[in-house]
């Protein structure tokens, strides 16, 4: 079972929750229309389904090795990422000033969701460099940008995250890693960083590690926290590759899932320090870092939706082809189980679910386009905190989502779901790290409900419930509905009295409640995003997947609001 | 991490779930005390921990093998096997006619959960055996019995359920497997069987294949399927071994998780015929192996019990050790992440729901006691409509909790979660088989609404509710408990809500609504069983974790409700 782009779902998604007819005719796009999107989003999906779909067996029983020279990945990973890269994938986001097609971020979310249902171990690894590239652009110096960035976004080199350490990961305070000046404008880095994603590895000319680390005089905690690029081989002064840097990938992690992508132990100045050079000011690399991770963020909620499609895809070829047991009506003596009531509640729930997760990650990015492109002042900064405001929701709801989707998916195929050369299973395995890196979900929570809830006052959570307010007052009275309209906006009141709740609420009780609230937030404002795509293209399809979703599992959001209102004393110290 | 057996809890929930203490009282188990209980329990506690629990990584790391003397299995798997059989712990529920120990089901599932938590790929082993000795106990002929309960239950042979072929799953109508009458009161039997846990392996002496087959003449679909005893090595008058029969392990699935437990292809007469013998009545093979089905029903959920208690005993130990960040009140400069609010929110919820899940086992296993020993026919009966009702709300509950929780431990162990080393991903790839082998948990939810629900009008589970309702009167008014009492309340007036439409909905409106009632009834009965612990002894830890749930998991129960009585035309045909 191979994958295809839903290249029609994905546009129903961006036009009708990302507001991209919207922000063509406003202007916001100059040199885009909907007919070169179409052809963008079919050309990618050729090469998901052509190149990077059948990789992804074959990347899982063929882990990295770990060799003389470094890091192996599987038999044709290396093959395709040059293909990748001559054409142009890579080149989607980066500024056109160094060679990137600047395209906007949800087109390059769209794209990203292609590469990720198809191979999400490969999909990671342009997922890292453009992070990279992000806090290089916002925070590089012009020298290094010169030198670094054009080679990022073509491709043929590629960039890591180095932050984690053995004892400092979801709290960066205690982290070890030191940068020593040399005197002439460079660093000595030393230290070990671990959990570094395609940290070395075969299939690019050159590596680009983004390192935090800590300078001599620097305050302990947080604060005294500095970022630095380290690259695996120096970079001469004409751009040609220099001698090989002292940072080596020490060992590679065994792990449940992604098996192709190598996850690091990256040793930095064993034979007497790694030149690095400073990115930003001293002091305020975890800054500098954060423009990294919240684009890392969307990414991997990205990821969450491509995983959750692919596993969908997967259930229903399944359910359509297996014959088990005699549905209602069927004449046929074995029926296919995809007509079996409680096979159907499973895909269902699978189906609109994704659109969920994908609705979230594409109304994220479309305010970080506003945000990065409106003429408007005012505009550009309601964008930004309504983006500051759905990044944690749509990484942590979407990758809560492929992990249940993925399990479904198991469950549909039954005994064949357990056996590893189906495929479920792994893409079961895969989803799981999604929930737990670039910041857990139980993290994300805690940053919408400490962070993002109180910017100004609540404004950017209140104007999110009037827009899905509105989207909902646009559902006709269409007995093709059902309920709906009163499940819908059952889900909505609940997300406002929780939200009502939370904005005065002591620490520890919001503590408490964060992540049922996270929760509470995607099934309201994920409704309401269905709801707009079924009045958008009125289609069978989409009026009867926002009612499942509506009858089925928005029925969920009015406990999930209960729970957050009075439940925090029941969490407690544990014995 | 090690496993300790948590003797205290599960006596706990013996007592005032199992209501034990009551069933001594009245001379139920005329054999026990609560001393004696609880000094098996801890002798089979120390057996867990000491010889079980060790080798569960090694299984992971070292899986089945098929070699050309048949299926070897992990090292020192074998000889663990032995000491199993030599401490007698296989005849724990065997009867004592047949050198058993006749202990109560319910004594036999709470050692079962000690032996699945340390080792759940072990604990198959024995969890088949008992099923085919309860199959031959209830269905085989004197002769057969005489011949092979003694050393199934000794545990010198083991047993295997063959059921499953490729076309033949949770339907088996489509089975092809064949029995023909050799004239001498034996038969040939012919065919394929596929996922045969334990089908071959090197710990026992002989295997004992209880299997499905048709006979020449046999009428069409479920009615013409014969339950055959097929052993490994054929049995001389004597009890000795005679001649190895033509039944081979042709292939070993590689499989997600349970690595240690061989999932075979068996091949039946490919060398002229396996020798078989009839056991009950021709045709009626069905009826005898849902003997062995209701037992592994129960059994498995009891799996999801012990692999739930594990993972919660390691997300704990973990939590308590891993320190990151700051929390509130705490003067070390990092805390140990278990002070942390949404690590406690998913430790409360791995233990709470761990406590449910094991009280809907131990119900259904104290339910099966009273209807296999009561001297009063009418409570026998009463305790059977009890069991049938309880039986796939505990397995699906209690093994969706044990996929629950085991993936909330790889979340409590961040990214050292999804690293193979840890364990957690073990636990959590073990328990995905546990919904789906024995029935799907879906097939459970069609057998609650569709077989058990309407038995009697109804009674049986209006009786559930009612004996749930009197628990609740118990909860004093106490502050510790909040808003306990109204929650759990709630919970029941949900499920008797969905129940009463249920009861007269239309068949694809029941089945739409299946799962979801299932999961209903799991959060309302569960939540009483919560509080009859709280109630029964009084500690701090018993009535946070009712409040827990009730003030943070029931409140999904009114919810569900609403899927279930308003949401069935919500499911509909997939496009």
């Amino acid at each position: 079972m191979t994958y295809r782009a839903p290249v029609n779902e994905i546009m129903l998604s961006m036009v009708h929750n990302g507001g991209f007819d919207q922000a063509l005719k406003s202007g916001l796009y100059p040199d885009m229309d909907l007919d070169q999107l179409r052809a963008i989003l079919e050309e990618a999906g050729k090469f998901a389904t052509d190149v990077l779909a059948p990789l992804n067996q074959i990347g899982d029983t063929n882990p990295v090795k770990l060799g003389a020279a470094g890091v192996e990945t599987a038999p044709g990973w290396s093959d395709a990422y040059s293909k990748f890269v001559e054409g142009g994938w890579s080149t989607v986001s980066g500024s056109p000033n160094h060679g990137g097609m600047g395209l906007p971020e949800i087109v390059a979310s769209a794209i990203s969701e292609m590469w990720n249902a198809a191979n999400l171990a490969f999909g990671l690894c342009p997922l890292l460099s453009i992070g990279a590239i992000h806090a290089l652009e916002a925070h590089g110096s012009q020298a290094l940008q010169g030198q670094y960035l054009e080679k990022l976004i073509s491709g043929r080199w590629t960039g890591t995250m180095n932050l984690t350490e053995p004892n400092a990961g979801s709290d960066l305070s205690p982290m070890r890693t030191r940068a020593e000046p040399v005197g002439d404008g460079t660093y000595k880095i030393t230290g070990q960083k671990i959990y570094i994603t395609y940290g070395d590895h075969d299939m690019a000319e050159n590596i680009v590690h983004l390192v935090l680390a800590r300078l001599p005089d620097a305050p302990a905690g947080t604060r005294g926290i500095s970022l630095f690029l380290v690259p695996k081989f120096l970079v001469n002064a004409d751009g040609s590759l220099g001698a090989r840097n002292d940072v080596f990938c020490a060992a590679l992690e065994h792990k449940l899932g992604i098996h192709a992508s190598p996850t690091c132990t990256m040793v930095f100045g064993d034979k007497g320090g790694a030149i690095g050079y400073l990115i930003g000011e001293e002091n305020k690399g975890l800054a500098c870092m954060f423009t990294m991770m919240n684009s890392a963020r969307l990414g991997v909620g990205i990821q969450g939706v491509g995983l959750a499609e692919r596993a969908t895809q997967q259930a229903l070829a399944y359910a359509a082809d297996r014959r088990q047991g005699k549905a209602a009506g069927d004449t046929a003596p074995l029926s296919a189980i995809i007509h079996h009531p409680d096979v159907q509640r499973m895909l269902l729930t699978m189906q609109s679910q994704t659109r969920v997760a994908r609705a979230l990650c594409l109304m994220t990015a479309a305010s970080i386009d506003i945000a990065n492109l409106s003429p408007d002042a005012a505009a550009r900064k309601l964008a930004s905190d309504r983006a500051g405001l759905l990044t944690p929701i749509a990484k942590a709801y979407s990758t809560d989502i492929a992990n249940e989707v993925s399990s479904l998916n198991v469950q549909v195929h039954g005994g064949m779901g357990f056996i590893e050369g189906t495929g479920a299973a792994q893409h079961m395995r895969d989803a799981r790290i999604l929930a737990i890196y670039e910041g857990t979900n139980g993290i994300q929570a805690i940053d919408l409900v400490q962070r993002k809830l109180p910017m100004n006052g609540g404004q950017p959570v209140k104007h999110e419930i009037a827009l899905a307010r509105a989207m909902l007052a646009t559902l006709p009275a269409n007995s093709a509905y059902g309920q709906t309209a009163v499940r819908l906006s059952a889900a909505l009141d609940a997300m406002e009295q929780a939200t009502h709740y939370l904005l005065s609420a002591p620490t520890q009780a919001a503590l408490a409640g964060a992540s049922d609230y996270l929760r509470l937030c995607g099934l309201a404002l994920g409704g309401a995003a269905l709801a707009a795509q079924a009045v958008g293209d009125n289609s069978a399809q989409s009026i009867g997947l926002c009612r499942f979703f509506a009858e089925r599992l928005a029925t969920a959001a009015p406990g999930l609001a209960l729970s957050v209102i009075s439940g925090a004393e029941a969490v407690r110290e544990v014995a």
